[in-house]
């Protein structure tokens, strides 16, 4: 992979990136002082705590999702248990197919997932040039070279034979030791424990929210009066057992996610709000594109990707775009996204069609928002166990529908003594019988008065047909009343990794400021949007002298009040050194109050990605501040009405 | 119990609160629809789902509480994982002592919590008059009523082996079959799960927020540039794996919490903002009050109940006060709150002293809030096990302390060879003495040249004494200086169960209207405040004409930008039965459409409590809907400058 550059455009350094996320306590490896103690060798990786400016973003990312999607569509949001029992998991297929195929290295014990074992394996012979595991191994050959960048493109659509197939042939060992690996068997990724003392009941923490708002659909529907289409949500933790977590927030084993269960008829899968979307242009890389062994997405408007089929109905169609916009709407690259349409070996058992929203990082693209078509599986099977009917009844607006249709049916007393063991089959035949040809029948036995059936199955003398007279069959038009249209809705299902999300927006947002004389080091930035922004003010006084005090408290309060979240830092630090310290937790503006505002009032507004000022009154930057905050105003517009201001180098202090 | 009257002073009748509850989807049975299927045996109670409505109204008491506490007052907010390895609970003690007592009856293979059965039986016995389990028990005497209210007022402070003999003494059984259970043993409360393939790894879903908070520690304080005091808070699900859960959702196995951390300088928990809340009343009810065998709380100033020493200190009697503000400001009925203090054996084994804020509801009284005093006990275990240090080091601000003390050491030389086995004995008295001997040993050293010192231990000789002479004894004057103050800080800890806060304010909220002709039951409301209301306004057209369809959306889109949730209902229901279903979802505010509002533009808004109505323009009524919902104006300031609307018993309609 090419290295990556910032969306400023200096490279990407991971090193210095995870040293701010560290140092301003973004998030931290969960039990941390457990983790270097003594008699700690349990594997707990995969499992992250949040610390403050982590949990605040965390937190604005789920508030702007709420609005964008649960507020603005009225979606019926849902808070299920975690702990579910085992026989919905089992009834939902999650018992018997939520799985990984992993291999166990027995010389280390250790146990390694198939598929990623596979793509490391290929990519660093790729990277090293040889094509196998031992350091006299041979160069690789371009045949070669094709083949493992063939395996790769295709890596998500191999089963657990096939690609203990690839470990085999390409003589895939544990990359940690050079040890053989056994062959590949399926892992369970769901976390077992049971309920109760009796601890008869086995439950599972939940492996996505889905089920139990799938759970409660029949009370949904009546919440919503009856009405359809409609959608459930649900924002919650859930919990995957994963073999061996790696790439810190990007694959863990406890997570926040956020989904969508849209609910329509499968007749009718267009979207009210569809019109709203058909302009967005999506960087869509199709199945088939993946398949030819490409990985460049196409910009592609929505209304044509629908037109085409390329994308299947316009609800999953609107979710795409309406996905699109909440990433950008967080501060997402747009050249570092693109939609990616899953492979068929790739789809979750429930889906019948799945596009993720994928984001460029230095760990490559990410899987971050699932959009899946789980059709009617999901209520289908609960259905079916329970007993429970999941279904729209709808009274037909057209008042009842009129049908006619022709019905055969026969003389069952004549039946029986006719045909004896041949009764049954000839019964089943005439049942089989489709629309148009009894019409044609009808037509015939009237005027003949006999006509002749092929049964499905051969018959005692070894016929296949029989002859049916007009005392045994009759085949006459009847007229049907229908009034109530009965179906189980499909769904469209948007999934948000939103721990994923988190990570990548970090990265995306991540740049460096130009090193210079009064600097030792690249000054490093994060610039999260103020709508996420984990503080959205900084005030400094411009020293720790008491008269700054009561100014310090009264700004805070007032910005408190606007319901803008602030941080005062009076540390001994210098200017300089408190506004880079909030440069790296993404602050996007500060307050500075220095000794001219003691003798007239006036504060310092700065602007963190420009690292420019402006000066005003407290209520004019306060006004400028809560614009800002609401979207009302941009910076540029900000400095076009406040007058400029500069010290001597404030920001290098 | 008395029977319970509403706020507005008709009967609670729970069940048609339930009803209600049920009807309008707060809340639900997790996997209802196979707890009614067949082959569905596991012990699965304790487990709920909140609907729309719910998830709503616990969305809007985190979002007043993050509010109220988080923000007020800077707090570092933490999302840490709910999975926990056992070694950090182990080490908390929580594997050793986080348990309930629990009897188990052979015959119905039932397992009861100990303590809820003492309770149980007792009360029934005192409700039915009898001594016995048996029908043709004797009837209750004074002594015995006084005896078993005695165990009542106290059944929180038994252990197990106190428990088991109060059942064999007064012969308590199953109330289910009558039949006698095994001694009390004890079953511990959490989760556990194994993580990873190997299995190797133990790990429990967490039992509070708080341990993952202790954790932090050290980089809290870091964070928060080692400014002390501080407090950090978690909001997150935590599991207690209930022995035998009844009352909905007052015993769940599955619940929300916000828990927050506040670290204080041992030596000194007062408080910055205790002048704030000194002046507030609290019903108190403390420890000596219910061992006396009384249950009324007594109305107390925080500022008397600190100065009494009721509670303990001034950042404990702080946070009670800022409890009660919170609980009030969500719309908890002031007359059905009390703080409890805890007995000593009721004690959480980490706590050194706790008050629990007890709201009243048709169970009784219902802990909601703990504010527990958790000393230095959390960070001083993790600490000793990790050897991490998670203390606060303060440079002395007046400058380094110059303390003199006398100091006595013994030539070591010349110790061990006149006194042999008996060196270390002599060694460890020295070493021992205290400063006031030391003083006046020192003199009679100087004055006589030898001194008698006492050992703690009988020497070889068999005295208790040896004579030191100066050259072996050295009793000098020294003066240090410290720098540095380091500590361990103490913990107070105030934690909010939100589910079961969330059910006592339905409770509590909840009444009838009084019957009238026109209606055959008694219309029900939920009185929440508009602050926590899962919608703040409902949206009628009076009938579902075309016409109105703009003014609606106009309307529900202007509230919607101005963050006011809203809900629009176009049923063809009447409008009263509309209003009606909205009284039992809570919903304050109601805007009525109709024919004048296509004429002149003018609108209705529908005050829920009073059922009165006000007209005016949109402009005028959005901005006395805006004014309400945030606390500007009350309903009786509206109606002093909106016109009142009549409409002829549109309410009952």
């Amino acid at each position: 992979m090419a290295p990556m550059t910032t969306f400023k455009g200096d490279q990407f350094d991971r090193s210095l990136f995870e040293s701010v996320i560290k140092r301003r306590f973004f998030f931290t490896e969960s039990f941390e002082i457990y983790r270097l103690a003594r008699n700690f060798h349990g594997d707990n990786r995969g499992l992250y705590d949040y610390g403050p400016p982590g949990c605040a973003l965390q937190a604005n990312i789920v508030d702007v999702w709420r609005k964008h999607f649960v507020l603005e569509e009225n979606m019926l949001e849902l808070d299920c248990t975690v702990i579910t029992p085992e026989l919905v998991l089992k009834t939902s297929g999650h018992v018997d197919k939520f799985a990984d195929w992993m291999c166990k290295d027995p010389v280390k014990g250790e146990y390694l997932r198939a598929d990623h074992l596979v793509e490391n394996v290929l990519q660093s012979r790729l990277a090293r040039g040889v094509d196998g595991p031992l350091k006299n191994s041979s160069k690789l050959d371009e045949a070669t070279i094709d083949k493992y960048n063939d395996i790769l493109a295709k890596i998500d659509n191999y089963d657990g034979p096939e690609l203990g197939d690839l470990i085999k042939k390409f003589d895939i060992r544990n990359p940690d030791g050079n040890g053989e690996v056994l062959p590949p068997i399926p892992f369970n990724l769901m976390f077992k424990c049971t309920v109760g003392p009796s601890a008869a009941a086995p439950v599972y923490l939940r492996p996505e929210t889905a089920q139990g708002q799938f759970l409660n659909f029949r009370k949904l529907l009546e919440f919503n009066q009856g009405a359809m289409p409609f959608a459930s949500a649900s924002i919650g933790k859930s919990y995957r057992n994963e073999i061996s977590p790696r790439s810190g927030l990007l694959r863990v084993r406890e997570f926040l996610m956020a989904e969508i269960e849209h609910y329509v008829d499968p007749e009718k899968k267009e979207h009210q709000r569809f019109q709203e979307v058909v302009g967005l242009e999506l960087p869509l890389l199709d199945k088939e594109t993946q398949l030819a062994g490409k990985t460049t997405p196409r910009s592609t408007s929505i209304e044509e990707a629908v037109k085409s089929k390329t994308i299947d109905n316009e609800t999953l169609g609107y979710f795409l775009g309406r996905i699109m916009l909440f990433l950008l709407k967080i501060g997402v690259d747009p050249s570092k996204l693109r939609f990616r349409q899953h492979l068929d070996n790739e789809m979750a058992h429930y889906a019948c069609d799945c596009w993720d929203a994928e984001l460029l990082t230095s760990y490559g693209w990410i899987e971050c928002v699932g959009c899946a078509d789980r059709s009617a599986y999901d209520l289908t099977v609960h259905s079916n166990f329970t007993g429970t009917p999941l279904v729209v009844k709808e009274t037909l607006r057209t008042g009842p529908i009129k049908s006619e249709r022709w019905q055969a049916s026969l003389d069952k007393k004549l039946v029986g003594p006719k045909f004896k063991q041949d009764a049954k089959a000839v019964q089943a035949s005439v049942e089989a019988l489709k629309q148009p040809l009894l019409e044609s029948l009808a037509a015939e036995l009237n005027a003949k008065g006999v006509v002749t059936v092929d049964t499905a199955t051969p018959l005692a003398d070894g016929t296949s047909s029989v002859e049916l007279s007009r005392e045994l069959l009759t085949i006459q038009k009847v007229t049907q009343l229908q009034t109530v249209r009965e179906y189980t809705p499909n769904v469209i299902e948007p999934s948000f990794g939103i721990g994923r999300i988190l990570y990548c927006l970090l990265e995306q947002t991540y740049w460096h400021r130009p090193q210079d004389a009064a600097r030792a080091q690249r000054p490093k930035v994060l610039s999260l949007p103020l709508v996420v922004a984990p503080t959205k003010v900084l005030i400094v006084p411009i020293s720790a002298q008491s008269q700054f005090v009561p100014i310090i408290r009264r700004l805070s309060s007032r910005l408190r009040a606007l319901g803008i979240t602030n941080n005062v830092d009076s540390s001994g630090a210098s200017i300089g050194k408190r506004y880079a310290r909030n440069d790296e937790l993404g602050t996007p503006l500060g307050i500075t109050v220095d000794f001219d505002t003691v003798a007239n009032g006036s504060i310092t507004l700065r602007d963190r990605d420009t690292t420019s000022q402006v000066r005003g009154s407290e209520d004019e930057v306060l006004d400028a501040v809560n614009n800002l905050v609401g979207g009302v105003e941009s910076w540029q517009q900000i400095t076009q009405h406040l007058a400029p201001f500069s010290t001597q180098g404030q920001d290098n202090d």
